[in-house]
């Protein structure tokens, strides 16, 4: 393997970045935009299960030539921010401690998502760090921007939350949203690394399936981002397998508060995603393949003759929905381009 | 190639069947269950683009060893039965020319399916028969199982209105729904042989999209039928094509138009289809693999807390979305048991 | 789920069957197969990590609505017959347990294919029941059909030497073979339900690649079967894995002791394979689909400008490769016809 | 969709680039790469077939939002260098009109791979611009490297021939192979947009099958290359297609003409591949999701007990098979960095 960086940094960095829990299918994708990004240093990557391994040994397919080590708090020094790819619970003390440290921040896990106490704890149980909990700034740059550029703790949305509100948020802002439904559908990646015999290929192959119909995590946190666009509504989601790597589409239904036409519907998505540089309005139902190993969200609306309203989105679960989207808002957290090191 | 049949005939067979249009997916899966059918003898296999060829040549899995020819309607005097998978349109003048010549038949086009010809020249143009036009039973098995031991002409449903159909039945059957939102996700077989740049396995490789957003001809179907069962209903009907082979998926959401709990509505299911031979009440969402190559349907019902109902329901789309269930209907037309053949 | 039988037995059946290790991949077919089988009865199941679960539940697309066991070899008494689907070293003890109790076995663990020990012990290690070592019929019926007519103990061929042999045995038992490169490819079924990361659908998904490149165990099996052919000759074979479920395709290349043209060739395979109801030499080169779920072997042979022999053949590892060829050595065994239940 | 570059070009352009066959798989990823890249300014790109469609409405996941013209040979003024990506018999012409007005030109078809006419008239026909058969330089950049610097005209290597001797060119330099077999498997883009019903998804899902058995055009071509690094001797060549978008796998067996152990021949791979940045030897059998969307090409050698070697090689077949390895050898010709826009 080449250990050289991919090209030179231009002078010198504007930070030096830690990721850890670089092992599973998140981190190791932060890891490898770090690598790349023209502006950031990557020092370090961390995973408990893996330590002592190259990470381009554990993912060919990135070129991070480093080495896995355990997360030693005592080494942090010089070290400017960090990308947290930890499961739910598991993080919420690592990033106190990081904070503790003055780092910057991009948490992929939950744990700070949530807004409200009970409704964390009715989905999540007890919080690693209830003293941090109400402090982050949500990750979703098209909707947090300003907030973003001050925040010293982000947490990163979901891949389901990212997709389904920038879905559904032209629509949200104007209060014009009732009674959704978000059918998302997605890859095999956003299960993560474990899964066990259900994500065996031969199970997976040829194979198409609802699950958690019963109740998932992210609606509460749909519905809390919905809200605070002044979009108050109840969300009902219901997740699918697909059988493929990484991507995911939603469909979302929703009833409008006052009629809408189909062309009205689609100049306000034209006109609110007009200058995002990763959200684009586009002119037929996305396909995941248009934006697969990028950190674009392609979005879609229609009206249909008996008033109810179809919005799609299609993003990379890894990229806009985890990884991609954590180096976004730490450019923004950092004073960089927001594009910067992800086209 | 082995041309012997896969086993010898019981006795005399019930009906000489011709499939007509064979060198479609659909055709040939039909050709290839009548074939192994133990109480039917397959006589011929017609089709234009492609007579001249053997059967399994062009489709080498399946093991019809018969030469496909023109329809030749001055050749059907010892033919008791026809399967019809013309496209839609091309099918009417046909089957009524097989119905002169008072063969059974089971045509898998859309042509005989709906009951109403405003709608049908709406969504379909002028009708090639319209003499016939309302005399054809629809071959939904588990609704119609008695009108069609009588039938001499059945109008086999859409794959995606059996399953849709069949996923809201006995919601339907007692007037419970309302608002009726379909996500519908199915296999490229669905789209047939034809398909150009779009079915090419580069494009649809890791790729998923919704398609016919603004309306699907197999919307009316879906109503006319509920409609039929008591549960007149507007529906709104979205298809997604997925990257696999055979198999169709529905999501359905609905309000109930009075409560109905989880367990109620389970149990209603269950009791429901206890004596389908095909359909089955399962106890989680099904997956496309469990019923892929079959004839089944699976179909799983749950109430959110909020009081919607999902229902899900998983077909093989050329099976009991097509062949499978023409062949079923042509048992019950010939007085055989329902499942000859098809288990 | 249904749990009635898919068609009446015919009569009394010919054998009261148990299908042993009924848990993984061919173990579960193979219990389907007998499950479908016109002449057998399938009566026990049985498993040491899955006893209490209906195999229906584990395999929802096979339709066997029976329990899964533990053995026990003291309710033996009405059973006649035993798949044996163990891994490999597991399986000796048990299948001389049977033999014991005088059940006909086909066994589909690599335990009696060898017939020389030090081989055996040189791949395997210490071997689990020395006393019948060398004393199974190994079955690959197109080669053994007589022998296996008087079988007690079948050892089923893996499923690489069972397409290797069928691809290149027209021209072994002319003695014509030499230098043989057989490079194989493989679905992910064909290593079991196990395989752990390796076999993780986000690995595997548009994946490829050799593994086991300084030596795989099917080779010395492929070895003695060409030489008992009458083509002595060492093989260097080379496994590959493909992103699909089930389907084996081997490529064979080989020099020839004496020249023999393209026609020669397949005038010689042609007239092998004449009279075998699941072997077919075909006319161009075979596809994976084209055997999927069937117990066929399609092989193509032709020779090049400079007098290379390349033979190729198709297979479904899991049907022709293991439980659908265990069911024709059985059918053999019983007396019963070749096919029976296999088509 | 963005219409802005992904990065603004670091000072003035090196060079303004031409893709013309833009709207093929190969043409478009080369627009894409030059349109990304931080030296070269994409200022047009030409097509017959889809003239007047912007390249990312048939491409959406590349980001190139021009729109395809006809070219016009008249407007090349301001033009230093175009990649030619047409059919081969149709590329000659056309580069031989860009040549006489001075353009530096990389052409992906075969008309100037091959150095001997009447092996070129064998396997292609007539050549439409023989004054400039054999003036081209091979753009095997590892090993042409010198003459690339100074090339007016590339012949880019097809895929199949850059995978095959990569894996085999550090034996071939030593003169030590000999009665060369190379097993080839790619997925379905290697076959181009075209291909009918054969690439429809639903023929190609698991599917796999060779083609071409009785003889290939890149035999020839491997055979040419080998020889130039003086390892003169017969190729046997056999592609085969896998159910998968991009990615080609090579298995290559030969004999030595001198005993090399294992260790020998990895210590040979690794020292001549040591500082090529795209071509690595690795530790293990490759794999193809190693090199996917990379430009990368990952070695692997063997040697077995019986002194055969065996050489593994992956590649994208649409980046380091034709439009990586373009912009590979143009920035060569152009005095740059050669991975400039390709890591």
């Amino acid at each position: 393997m080449n250990d050289s960086r991919p090209q030179p940094l231009h002078g010198e960095p504007a930070a030096r970045v830690l990721v850890a829990g670089a092992s599973g299918f998140t981190g190791a994708l932060a890891a490898q935009i770090v690598w790349r990004h023209p502006k950031l240093e990557l020092v370090a990557v961390t995973s408990r299960s893996d330590a002592g391994t190259r990470l381009d040994r554990l993912y060919p397919r990135y070129r991070v030539p480093l080495e896995l080590t355990e997360l030693d708090l005592d080494t942090l020094e010089d070290i400017d921010a960090a990308i947290v790819a930890y499961p739910h619970g598991a993080s919420a003390p690592t990033v106190a401690a990081l904070r503790e440290r003055d780092l910057l921040v991009a948490d992929l896990s939950a744990d700070f998502r949530l807004r409200d106490m009970p409704t964390y704890e009715l989905w999540y149980g007890d919080h690693g760090a209830p003293e941090l909990f109400g402090g982050a700034v949500y990750g979703l740059t098209e909707l947090y921007r300003d907030a973003l550029r001050e925040a010293k703790l982000v947490a990163v949305p979901g891949c389901y939350p990212t997709a389904s509100v920038l879905a559904l948020a032209p629509l949200a802002e104007r209060g014009l949203l009732s009674d959704v439904v978000i059918d998302a559908k997605q890859g095999v990646s956003g299960a993560g690394r474990g899964g066990g015999d259900a994500m065996h290929y031969a199970n997976m192959d040829e194979n198409a399936f609802a699950y958690k119909t019963e109740g998932h995590r992210h609606q509460p946190e749909i519905e809390q981002e919905l809200a605070a666009l002044g979009g108050e509504t109840p969300v009902t989601f219901v997740p699918h397998l697909l059988p493929l790597d990484q991507g995911e589409l939603t469909s979302c239904y929703a009833r409008l508060s006052e009629p809408v036409s189909k062309d009205e519907a689609q100049a306000l998505y034209a006109e609110r995603y007009a200058g995002e540089p990763f959200v684009h309005a586009v002119e037929r139902p996305p396909g995941l393949r248009d934006v697969r190993d990028s950190n674009e969200c392609h979005v879609y609306v229609t009206v249909t003759d008996r008033g109810l309203v179809l919005a799609f989105s299609a993003i990379d679960n890894l990229w806009k929905g985890a990884s991609g989207q954590a180096v976004q808002c730490l450019n923004l957290m950092l004073g960089l381009e927001e594009t910067e090191g992800l086209l």
